[in-house]
C-alpha cells in the first residue's frame, strides 16, 4: 500500500483495447494511480489479436492476471458462458489484487459480467460510455452496466441525458466526449500498402486506390447472422472494388459468420479476389484506414463515432447501432444486398463529408483520469429521483 | 413440444419460493404454460431450507433440474463467485429446457446473474418487483435486472414511474401489487406453540404470550454487520422479552453473522435464555406468526410489505430498506442498541396498525399468470425515451 | 427406473466417437441395457466435428446432455481448465441421469476429469484401452483412469499384464481386444475422389493414384510440437507425392500447430500445392483410406492399431505412440526432415505389410456389452498385491 | 527470476496442513528453494479451521494465492464440483506463479484434482504418502495421484512395493517415512484443561483423568455414515467417559454427519453431557491429546500412523483405514455400537503399547526437501515394467 488509488482496468477485446490507448498511458504514469492491468476474453486469442497481450506488456505495462475464459462454439451458450467464466476468474483477480475502482468500458457482454463481480465485491465502479442506444445484445448490456456503475463518463448530451433518467445521480455522471474520437483526433499515421498487406490473408489491396472497408459484427439478438452477411457480400462483389474486410467479433453468431467467410472464400476465389481479410490492425493504422477509405461498410460502432470526426462516408447495416446519435455521414440500410449496394454507390458520388463534434471533446481521457484520481469514491448505490420522477 | 408456452422459474432461495406459492401453483395449472423449476442457490441445502426441494416434489411440480452452486465463505468472494457459477449452470439448464420466457423475481445477487445467462440466452425475461428503492446490494441488483428485463411486474406506484424512467416500454410495464402481500392476505393458518417450537433450537417459546420476532440480514455494502447484529441482540436482551430470531440470508456477511450467533449461543446462555434460533418456516406458518408477534425487528422486507397490509409494528433498521415506499407502522432506527430498544418499546406500548393497501392489489398473482401467457414476447430490447426525456 | 442398467457414455472427440461405432449400436440395442449419451469437449464444434452430433440423433441415439465446454487457447492452460468444466458440468449432468456405469474411452485428458467426476459421485467405472504404454500426457492419463476404474476391457496382452501390476482386480480385468481394429476389419466402404475432395480445405487429391495421408497430433510434454511439425511439412515435400493431412487434435499444442498450417498455406502456395487439408472424415471412409494409403505419416495410434489388421505402412514419429506394442509395419522416427523422408521412402518401396492380429479379437464389441450388462458391480476399490508384490 | 526452483505445496486441509509443519517450515528456510503456498478448499473456511490462513501468514510465509472453492453441500456432488472448481483455479494459479515442482500431500479427493491440472501444465509432480491401502475413495485418489506424479516419498515398505509394482522408475521412488509421524516424535507441547477446553462447544473435559478421543471421518463409498456415527454414538455412551470428539472432515456424507451431530446435541443433553465437540486444534496440542488420551476412537488415520510411534490404543472402525500396514495396537471392529463398546473397553483394560516404528524414520521432512531441492526433474512418464511384470 503506497497510498495510491488502485484503478484496474480489465481488458477483453482487442477493440477497446486499441481505443483506450491515450486512457491507459494516462492512468499508467499519473502519480496518484496505481494501474492494474486485468487480462481475459479474446485478447488473449491470438487469432483475434495477434500476440496483443504482449504488446502490451512491451508498452512497459504490468499486467496483474490474465485468464483464458473463452468457450469455444461462436454461439449464445458459449457466449453466456465465457461471460461467467470470465466473471468467476476475476472474482479471484480482485481479490487478489484489490482494486479501488474497476473501470469498465462499452457494452460488450463480458464487460457486464466483470462490472457484476466488481459490485459484489463492493468496489466502486466507473462506467465509460454508458447512455447510448442501440440494438444486439450491447443494448442491454449497457444499461444493466450503467445501474451497477457509481461513476458515469458518458460520450455525448442524449446519453448523459438518459443517464440521469435512469436515476444516477448528477454528480457522478460526467460527459467526457468519446475516447476513441479522441484518439482519431490524435493519431497522425499514414498507413502504406506495405503494412496494410502484411496483415490477414487473401489479396493484396492497393490503397492509393478506392478501396472499402467492411466490418460487420454478429447481432446477437438475431438468427440470421450468417444469411445477412451474405448479403453483405453480394453487395461487395457488385460493386466491384477493392475491399478490406474484418473479421466478425467473437459475440454469438461469430462462429456461423466465420465459417461463411473461410468457406466463402475457398469456394468463390472470384468473388473474393479483390478483397483482403483481416483479423485486426494496430489501433493507429485503423484509423488512418478509416481516414483513407472511400466508405466504412457494416455495423461498426466506428462508423458511427470516429467516422463522424474523419468525415468518412459509412453504410451502417442492420439494427445493431440503430439509436446511437449519428452525424449526417451514415446512410443506415437493412440487410438487402441491392439496397446496401445502392447506398454504397450514393455515398461513393457523394465523397467525404464535413467532420462533426458531435462525439468529441478535446482531453476527454485526460478529464476521466483526472475524475479517477480526485473522485471521492462510494458503494451504496440509491436511486435518485430527478424532478419529474418525484411526481 | 406441444404448443405450451414454456415459462421456466429459477428458485434459489426459500423465501422467494415461499412468496411466490400462488404464482407457482397458478402456473402450474394453466393450460397454456409448461412450468419449467430450476433449483440453485442456497434452497437446495437443508441448513437454508430443511429439504423445500422435497416438499417442492411432494406439491406435484417437477423440477427440471437442480444445481449445487453455493461457494462455502459467507463473505463477498464466496458471493461474487457463487453467482457466478449460478449462471454458467444455469446457462446450461436453459440450453437444455430452452424456455420461452424466464421469471426473475426480486432482487438476490444470484437472480441478476442467472437473468444475465437468459438474456445471453436471448430468453424474454420477466421480471417481478421492479422498480423499488432499498439500500444493500439489492438496490443495483434490482435495476440492473430491469434493464435486462422485457416485461415488468411491480408492486406499487413509485416503482411503475421508476421503471418507466429507466427507458422500459410503458407497453410491458405492470402494476400488479405485491405477491408477498397477496399471500399474507390469502393465509388462514393458525400459529401453535407446538408447530413453532418444532423448527430449530434454543429456548421454547409461548406464542400465546407476547413475543417479538427478529430478522436482521447482511448489509453488503456494510463492514460491520457482526457489530450491528450485536447492538441487535444487546437490545432484545434488554427488552427481556421472548423472542423468534431467525438466521440471516446467505449473502456476504452471512458467515460473521452467523458466526456471532453460534459463539452467542454458547458464550451467553443467560442472554438467549428466552430465544429460539430458526432457520425457516413454512410460508403459511411464517406468516400467522407476523399477524400474531407484538413487533418485528430487523430489516427484512416483510417489515415492509406483508406488514403494512397485516398491521404489524416493526422497527427497521439501518439502510437495507431505505427507501423502500413504507406505511406508517415502521419506525426506522440506526444501529445503536439504545436507539433500537426505545423504538420497540414505543411500538409495544402502540399495538397493532391499521391495514394498508400501499402493495396491495386482489389477484396479483392471476394478473401475472394471464400476462406470462398471452403477452407478445419479444427480445431485442430499445430505451425508450420518455417525453421529458427526449428534451 | 424401468430395471434396466444405465450405461453412461460420456463422448468427448470425434475420434472415440468413430472408433466405438459398433460398440454404441450394440449398446442402443441390448434389452437390458439404457444407453446415456453425454456429449462435450469438441465433438461438439464444427470446426473439428463436423456436426457430429446432429449425426449422432439422426443414428436414433438419443442425447442426454450436451456441454459446450472448450475453453480456447490450445494451450497447456486452455488443456487443463477445459478439463476442469468438462468434469464440473459431467457431475451435473451424472447428478442428474443418475448412471449405474460410465464408460470412459482411451486416454484423453478431459476423459480423465470425467472419470474423477464419476468416482467422486460413487458411479461404477469401466475403461476400455488401459495398460498401454505411449508418450505425451496420454500416459498419465491414461494410467490414471485405470487406478479410478473398476472394469477394465484391454486391447493386448502386455496392457493385461500391466493393469493387474498395477494392483487392479484379476475378475474385472479382460483382454477383448482392440474396438477399433474390430472396426477396421468390419468396413467395407470404398473410398471414391468425389467423396475425399468433399471435405477439407486445399488441393483435390486422386486417391486412384499412390497418396500420403498424414496425421500429426500435439505432444503435450514438448514445447516444440510447432518446429516438428515444420519438420514433418519438409519431408512431406520433399518426397512429392499429394498427400491427405489432418488437422491437429485440440490438445495442448494444436494452437501453434493450427496457426503453423494456416500461414503455411496462406505462404507456401507451391509446397502445400499437391495438399488437401481435412479436419476429419467420417470413420468408415477414413478406414478405407487408411486401406488404400502408401503409407501412413505422423503419430496417429491408427498408424499402430488399425494398421496392424490392414497392413499398411507406417512412419512413425517421435514420441507420442512410443511404448506402445506395435507390429513390424511400422517404422519408428525422430523428428528429423531427412529422416522422417528416408523412412517414408523405404515403406514406398517396401509397400504393403502381412496383416496381424496382435489388437485382434473377432467380436470385442459384443464381449464388452454382455459385460456391461451383466457384471457384478462394485464402487470401493482395493489394490490387489500381486502373489511376487506381497513379497 | 532467482534460480531458486519454485516449489509450490497446494495447502486444502488443515489436517495436511498441520502434520506438514516440518516440511514446510524446511522448505521455506531451504537456500536453493523458493516456496510457493497456494490455499483453497476447506482450510479457508473458519468453521474448519478458525482462521488457519492467518497462522500461515503469522509463521512468515507468504501465500501466493488462496481460492473459496468449497461448494456447500457436503454430498457427493459438492464434493466433485469442490474439486473441478479448485483445479480449474489452481490452474490460473499455477499460471501465474508457474512452479517447477508441485508437492502433492496425501489421498484428499480435491489433492487428485490438482494434481491433474498440475499434469496438464507439464509440472513436475512430487507426492508424498503414495503405496498406502485404505478404504473410501482415498484409496481410488491415492493411486491415481501417484500414476499421474514424477516423485514419490513414501512413508513404508509395503507401500514402496505398492508404488513400484504400479510402474514407477525406481530412481524416483523413496521410502523417506512418515512426515505425520516424524513430527509426533517431535513435539513436546503439554496439552492444558485450559487450551483444550478454549476449543468447540459442549462440555468441558478434564484430562487429567481419562478420556476418550473421537475422530470419524465420512466415508464416501457408504451410503449409511450417519447411521454409522450413531453407533459410534450410541458405544461412547456406554462406555461413559469423558470425551474429546471431534467433527468430521469435508468429505461426501460431511453434511448428514454434521447434522447429526448438531441435532444430538439439542435434543439428548443427557448423553453428549460428558463430550466436547471440537472443529480442531493446533497441531502440536493434537499430538499431545493422542499421546495422553486412553483410547482413540474412530477412522482417523492417525490411529495407524501417528499412535503407532506413541503406542496409544486405538479401536478402528470400518473400512475407510482398512488395508494400512498397522502395529498391534489397533483393534479393528464394524459399525455396531456393542462391537466399538466392546472393543474400547478391551484397550482401555490393556492400556499402552510399546512404540513402533513401522511409520518413523528420524529426518523424513529433510530427506524430502533435499531431493526436492536437488533431484533431476522431469515431465514425460513413462510406465516402467518390473522385472516379473515384463513377462
Amino acid at each position: 500500500m503506497n497510498g495510491k488509488r488502485r484503478v484496474c482496468f480489465p481488458i477483453t477485446s482487442r477493440a477497446y483495447y486499441g481505443r483506450s490507448q491515450l486512457l491507459i498511458r494516462k492512468l499508467h504514469t499519473h502519480p496518484g494511480i496505481d494501474l492494474q492491468l486485468m487480462l481475459g476474453g479474446s485478447i488473449l486469442l491470438d487469432k483475434y489479436s495477434r500476440h496483443v497481450a504482449d504488446d502490451i506488456e512491451r508498452g512497459g505495462f504490468t499486467i496483474s492476471t490474465s485468464y483464458f475464459n473463452v468457450i469455444e462454439g461462436g454461439n449464445h451458450v458459449a457466449m453466456a458462458k465465457t461471460a461467467c467464466l470470465t466473471a468467476l476468474e476475476f472474482t479471484n483477480g480482485f481479490h487478489s489484487i484489490d482494486p479501488d475502482i474497476v473501470v469498465i468500458c462499452g457494452d460488450r457482454f463480458e464487460q457486464l459480467a466483470i462490472a457484476m463481480a466488481a459490485a459484489y465485491l463492493n468496489k466502486t465502479i466507473a462506467h465509460i460510455e454508458g447512455g447510448d442506444v442501440t440494438g444486439s445484445i450491447d443494448e442491454s448490456v449497457r444499461h444493466a452496466i450503467t445501474k451497477l456503475a457509481h461513476v458515469h463518463f458518458v460520450t455525448n448530451e442524449d446519453a448523459h441525458r438518459r443517464v440521469l433518467a435512469m436515476g444516477e445521480d448528477p454528480k457522478y455522471v460526467f460527459n467526457t466526449g468519446s475516447l476513441d474520437v479522441e484518439l482519431a483526433a490524435d493519431v497522425t499515421t499514414e498507413l502504406t500498402n506495405e503494412r496494410i498487406n502484411s496483415y490477414g490473408v487473401g489479396h493484396a489491396v492497393d490503397i492509393t486506390r478506392p478501396f472499402l472497408v467492411v466490418i460487420q459484427h454478429p447481432v446477437t439478438t438475431e438468427t440470421e447472422n450468417r444469411r445477412h452477411l451474405e448479403e453483405t457480400m453480394r453487395a461487395i462483389a457488385a460493386i466491384d472494388m477493392p475491399a478490406i474486410w474484418f473479421w466478425p467479433n467473437p459475440d454469438a453468431g461469430t462462429g456461423e459468420m466465420a465459417d461463411f467467410i473461410r468457406h466463402y472464400r475457398e469456394q468463390h476465389d472470384a468473388i473474393t479476389e479483390k478483397i483482403r481479410f483481416i483479423t485486426n490492425v494496430p489501433v493507429d493504422e485503423f484509423i488512418a484506414m478509416l481516414r483513407r477509405t472511400s466508405c466504412l461498410v457494416g455495423n461498426s460502432s466506428a462508423g458511427i463515432k470516429e467516422c463522424s470526426y474523419l468525415g468518412t462516408p459509412v453504410v451502417n447495416i442492420g439494427v445493431r447501432q440503430q439509436g446511437r446519435l449519428n452525424g449526417e455521414h451514415v446512410i443506415h440500410t437493412g440487410y438487402d444486398a441491392g439496397e446496401i449496394a445502392g447506398a454504397v454507390r450514393r455515398q461513393l458520388r457523394r465523397g467525404r463529408y464535413e467532420p462533426s463534434n458531435i462525439y468529441y471533446k478535446p482531453g476527454a481521457s485526460q478529464t476521466i483520469v483526472d475524475l479517477l484520481a480526485g473522485i471521492e469514491l462510494y458503494t451504496q448505490k440509491r436511486f435518485f429521483d430527478a424532478a419529474h420522477v418525484r411526481g
